[in-house]
């Protein structure tokens, strides 16, 4: 019992960082938080757990494993058009480290004071150290991002740049040589492995346009086929046109590619939508988004523009056709 | 990524064993699962997690494990009395062990078919075995009872029986002479434990009659206490009101009533109404609550009736006043 008290001191530790939200009618303290969510539209709602030594190195930043461990779960609101307003907290800690908590909460309050989110329950355990956030926000019905909703003749466009986390993850590995790569550069993979910034503000100007959606957290090629599987089509990739950052093409060819197509953690969008809707779009939203292929009839992916580096088709993917 | 295909699989074996709901516009498959909340209701959301080792024995059967850890997250909702809707699961596995799955979901499915929610969405990792659910349903702001609102003079009330799955753990730990007790009570205390039975029938029939609840999670006393300071209010408890399980009497008296008084995990509720409230409900439903005391203006647990166990004064209960 003493244990539990102590515990359920992290709660109240947690109580107080966020944003306070006139749609919640009562927030953590009680059996349940109870929310007041918006009229006509609906409740759109994702869970994800990040467990140490599986999603991350157990000596990572706490500041920056609050504000990931938020930010994975915003980014499934995004790739859902909704906007984001709660979550809940379940932390399984072995142990009270009252300054790893101090930093891994004040993380998480970063990106939901930016975000406008407002932590409304959760539960502190003792247990190996895992987080499960689950973050929920609004969107109508009709204005929702499907998986299913690809179609034929599609742009496939993506947001930001691709790979850059997985090459952050190589170098946090020790897998990666590093003596070609500035110190500036090795900073900025690092930060886009360990600092994902979803793109809700994006997803939210996207609204009307967008026909299916998904965020980048396996790789584009799972991610994609997720779009895909779900839209019963297939996809032209045009594999010169992925967006790639500077720092990322310092790697070979065949490693960019590779971690372009392949890495996950990025946590961009992947999204389709006529070649009129992108058209229309306004500039500063335009410019955010790379297209890098298009929706077609005929199952699989379909590659264009250069050769599939040679690890992928011996990884599984020779059935594509290139 | 082909352990993240294969962990994905696992959402597709939960992803049809619960009711389907017509609340529930998108279920699992997609980056967020889309729910259409009852209009002019709020939303009442829980999260609880169990770690493997500190909340169940890892060799429980893990039928009864998927049905404890639905079970423990509806009580919740019974515990502010709202209509049960839906859940998610984030379930961490070290391995995937096809047979312990089965039963797992099976367990979950027994209950959430029961209780007609539905599973909307979840996350499977690699990781120590952990269940962490996030269950939710509807009650209008106005009737949702809330730990805040004991008022003087009401009746404190507890459904069930108290002690019980305290003394199943004890049967469990082999800390307890079984010598006295039979079987068929020994496997009644075990059940009590293992397939805890969450209010919900009650809750909502308790509708308009109750002021403050709290589910009995962490022991009377604890959970007594946390609407004592929540309504900045005390109690006077009758220790010889309490209800007791004829297999529970078996036990030494001391044993019997601090179990009762201070073991966790019987999920019974534990609640305030006016002795008016009390005499109006219908006889079936008082049949199923015990008055156990009254709430008080002075603040503190005040004990009348039985002596207090002599244990429980040497565990920091003394500064109570008997």
């Amino acid at each position: 019992m003493a244990e539990q008290a102590e515990f359920s001191l992290i709660d109240k530790y947690f109580a107080e960082l966020t944003q306070q939200r006139a749609d919640i009618a009562l927030g953590i303290g009680d059996d349940c938080a109870l929310i007041k969510p918006q009229p006509a539209t609906c409740l759109a709602t994702s869970v994800d757990t990040l467990v140490s030594g599986v999603h991350f190195f157990p000596d990572v930043s706490p500041f920056r494993l609050g504000r990931k461990a938020l930010a994975v779960n915003l980014s499934d609101l995004a790739a859902m058009g909704a906007q984001p307003a709660f979550f809940t907290l379940a932390l399984s800690l072995p142990k009270i480290d009252e300054a790893w908590l101090a930093e891994f909460a004040a993380g998480l309050a970063d990106l939901a004071l930016e975000q406008k989110v407002q932590l409304v329950g959760g539960d502190t355990t003792r247990g190996p150290l895992s987080i499960t956030i689950q973050a929920s926000g609004y969107v109508s019905e009709a204005s929702a991002f499907r998986r299913a909703a690809a179609q034929v003749g599609d742009l496939i466009l993506v947001s930001g740049t691709l790979g850059d986390a997985g090459a952050g993850l190589a170098i946090r590995q020790q897998t990666l040589d590093t003596s070609l790569i500035s110190e500036a550069d090795q900073a900025y993979l690092l930060d886009r492995l360990e600092r994902p910034q979803p793109r809700n503000a994006l997803a939210l100007a996207l609204r009307g346009s967008v026909h299916a959606a998904i965020d980048i957290s396996d790789g584009l090629l799972a991610d994609l086929r997720h779009i895909l599987t779900a839209s019963h089509l297939g996809a032209e990739l045009d594999l010169a046109a992925l967006p790639l950052s500077s720092a990322l093409k310092q790697l070979s060819d065949d490693m960019t590619l590779s971690l372009a197509l392949t890495a996950g953690d990025d946590y961009e969008l992947c999204l389709t939508m006529s070649e009129t809707a992108f058209s229309d779009l306004p500039a500063d939203i335009a410019q955010q988004l790379t297209p890098i292929g298009r929706i077609c009839q005929t199952p699989g992916i379909h590659f264009l523009g250069k050769q599939l580096p040679v690890n992928l088709n011996r990884e599984g993917y020779d059935h594509f056709q290139v």
